[in-house]
């Protein structure tokens, strides 16, 4: 056989700007103009940020083509909804000279930054996120997928967004459930790699569940600086940023065995607190140290036993079918300290027996 | 507003072999369970390459998990025959731990590419071209895309495969005009970029035509080392890729007037008679250099005149609404001799008035 190698390029280091303010929606539209003012504007919004006027705000009220998921939530994540967002694009002549502009929580921006990524072969996107989970978490690091009929994130690109701007304003008219149960990542991020944030928590929280702007303010700063630091050392999760995952392993069994009845982050709070408990289990950890994380869950509300309807192997099943599974058991994330994760081999996802997860998981079923 | 940013991390350089032989097809399965023998296999092909007992040889009547297209060519370009493949997929039970090769011609390679670059946030893909198109163009340099209801390639990525195996052992049973009119891109390869490669194929034309082995992976090795050359230098087209689209301004246009009765390479033809005219307007070419082209394409059967039943306002229409249009006009790419293409100030794509072009379009009516 005649051989020839081509060489596909290195892609340029490219940079995600990322501002943090008090009601800076109104004043947006002008910096994005100004920044992409030779790129037409496409906005992706869910029908409760219609609602909430957070669209006619971003606008100012201009007529600029959209597309309003509708109905809200994670129902809408999947396919379709994309393959509607495209044709609403080819309706509204768009081409690729097409900005994408996603206004809303984590669903929103998981949508609009997957058609991003496929629009044309990618446009960029800009994300402006509205929850607690997607300001501290899912707006940063380019992760974007819908569902397919069959399972979650079927679909899916890493599109980094090139700006984002966090609004803290937007996240007064939060469901308190909502907010609550996305604090949780904020902790998580805390836990998993910055002891001294992991204080400011326990300090602020009081502040942080009254909404107040200038705490919240910090407590995104500090979430995006965690993250914004473990996804550019591996932003498509080859070993480090698998550290974020902290807390997923049994919490998405969880989440899945409940039905979603629970919310993301509520599941994440019973996992972390498993994870606490195996890090125990295994000598990794003093008690006193998961007192101070069940304290701060505790504090925030999230559930931190699991519930009584779901049983031990049904979580042990789901996670032996986890996607990150090999050989039909996945790795686990676990901490040393509060802001350290603990590496084996310079793995930082770790082996873990099923009797040692069983053992935690019958005792997160007591009282 | 507090600012940060993040820099997301160049790729790294990668690479994408090209292996070209004769009946090489039935001793592939081997080479990719070496090089790729963690990950699990999945086929996406098309009818026609299973009747010509194609899929047969590459997996020696293994059971691999596969994909047929059905039916196959242009018509299931579409992101529904997206959603079945990544579907059957999760049948299968793949994860991200799968590897799609792709087994026939330029639609069977978009399809499946652009499958593989969304599948869980994407898998590699392995691209064996059976066609002379997809063996020429369409197997090399990323570009992946479907078609939405509405118009072309609205869903794409640029995707690189890590392998391609070109077996020009599979062109023996490609029907004629397909075989031709796939060859139009090797032509327009030796006139943008290799003025010795031109002359090859000017002297061994007549063997290519008999589908001479011996000189059909001399043509396929100087494809790929052109097609491999230009996207090494500008893999996302924001320059110099554009020179592949020589003959395709016009050419697009004229495929989409014609209904798609005519193939992709016979419009391509079309339109490279027409740039040469333009050349030859804009004083950048002597008759003579389109002689040798005009008796080329000849030579291949493939139109050189503009059909009857297409007149000059409807390309001049179909060309306002290019999808490379800016201000509802495209650029053109030209060439200053064989092998070399004009730019102006540093840019491969420049313009040509609209007159220029209704003047020779009128002239390539004429008998």
């Amino acid at each position: 056989m005649t051989e020839l190698e081509i060489k596909v390029p290195a892609s340029p280091v490219t940079g995600c700007k990322i501002k943090i303010g008090t009601n800076i929606l109104g004043s947006l539209w002008k910096e994005i103009d100004s920044d992409y003012g030779k790129l037409s504007k496409f906005i992706v919004t869910d029908e409760n940020l219609v609602s909430a006027g957070h669209l006619a705000k971003l606008t100012s009220s201009r007529d600029v083509p959209h597309f309003i998921i509708s109905p809200a939530g994670e129902i809408s994540k999947n396919i379709n909804t994309v393959i509607s967002i495209i044709e609403a694009m080819e309706k509204a002549y768009l081409g690729r000279d097409t900005i994408i502009i996603a206004l809303g929580g984590g669903t929103v921006g998981d949508i609009a930054g997957f058609a991003a990524a496929v629009f044309k072969r990618g446009v960029p996107v800009i994300q402006i996120p509205t929850t607690t989970v997607a300001q501290a978490d899912s707006s940063v690091g380019g992760k974007t997928g819908v569902d397919s009929s069959l399972s979650k994130n079927a679909f899916g690109a890493f599109w980094h967004p090139v700006r984002v701007y966090i609004d803290v304003a937007a996240l007064a008219s939060l469901d308190e459930r909502q907010y609550r149960a996305g604090l949780v990542e904020s902790v998580k991020h805390a836990i998993i790699a910055d002891s001294e944030y992991f204080l400011f928590l326990e300090n602020n929280l009081d502040s942080i569940l009254k909404r107040k702007p200038d705490v919240l303010k910090k407590t995104a700063y500090r979430n995006c600086r965690v993250k914004g630091s473990v996804v550019e050392e591996d932003p498509h999760e080859k070993n480090k940023r698998r550290i974020l995952n902290y807390g997923h392993t049994i919490g998405h069994a969880v989440e899945a065995a409940s039905g979603y009845e629970l919310l993301h982050g509520e599941a994440v709070s019973i996992g972390i607190i498993a994870a606490g408990l195996i890090e125990q289990e295994m000598g990794l950890a003093e008690h006193e140290r998961l007192d101070r994380i069940r304290k701060i869950l505790k504090k925030l509300g999230t559930p931190i036993q699991l519930p009584k309807n779901i049983t031990e192997n049904e979580i042990i099943d789901l996670m032996k079918r986890d996607k990150k599974a090999v050989n039909k058991w996945p790795k686990f994330v676990l901490i040393s300290n509060i802001g350290e994760v603990y590496t084996k081999d310079g793995q930082y996802a770790v082996e873990v027996k099923p009797e040692i997860v069983k053992k935690i998981l019958k005792e997160m079923k007591k009282d």
